[in-house]
């Protein structure tokens, strides 16, 4: 099945990054200000993406199906747009020197449709939202995230 | 075989678009400043990428297998990383109200390894630097490129 693969590499604690994608107020502060939910395996987190003034363009949920601490976390999407139903985002954290490494997956997509394409260069500047973050304090999250075409 | 697709909507002419991805000037703005070779069909185009200081840090070699106006343009990879030989890079454009889009493929890898995932995410902001230098007159190419991880 296609996957969507990304790998990037922040100057921060290992557990900082981990930290950053395995609970509500970490995921917030590079995906998307509106996440909540429960962040321990097996809890179920629900994500918002609204314009700057509230319109809803967008809603996702998953739950946290691998929690590995400092080493892996897996989303399992149960709720959202119906090319992501059953896909599973994973980050596989790793540490080269003063890097932490993230590989990242989107996985399981059905067929290779240009929304993937969409989704893939939305997520590699979340990730570079989450760099940001875990660098500096300040990412760009949902409502403040970069558009990159006419979907979003 | 796996690929790498991303989608990104750029605010210029799609004739500035095609000119970006298939001349020699246009590769050299947004990919890497040092490119050169011919720029039409069955040509070849060679890249080198360097660190400011001008230490060598990777080159490839690709033809220009298919150029059709304003619509698409593919380089076949014939010399380059190992991973990146048979490989194909795909633009295809399409224009919707003062967008124009461009559904991007690196495409027929052998296997999903790491450094494919280290190439999605360069890709994605390769095409930031292209959008940049089309709607804004400055892209980031090498040696100025965003590097992402501890690889480039």
């Amino acid at each position: 099945m296609p996957n969507i693969v990304h790998r990037i590499g922040i100057r921060a604690p290992i557990s900082t990054v981990y930290a950053a994608v395995s609970t509500i107020e970490g995921i917030a502060g590079w995906w998307t200000r509106d996440t909540s939910g429960e962040s321990r395996l097996g809890g179920s987190i629900q994500v918002h993406f609204r314009t700057p003034s509230r319109e809803e363009i967008g809603k996702m949920g998953f739950e946290l199906s691998k929690l590995d601490v400092n080493k892996e976390v897996h989303w399992h999407f149960t709720s959202g747009p119906e090319e992501w139903l059953g896909t599973d985002v994973t980050f596989s954290l790793s540490q080269e020197g003063d890097c932490t490494l993230i590989l990242f997956g989107h996985r399981n997509w059905r067929e290779e449709v240009e929304f993937m394409a969409h989704c893939s260069m939305k997520w590699a500047t979340f990730l570079l939202s989450l760099k940001l973050q875990a660098e500096a304090g300040k990412g760009k999250p949902a409502p403040d995230d970069m558009k990159i075409d006419n979907w979003n």
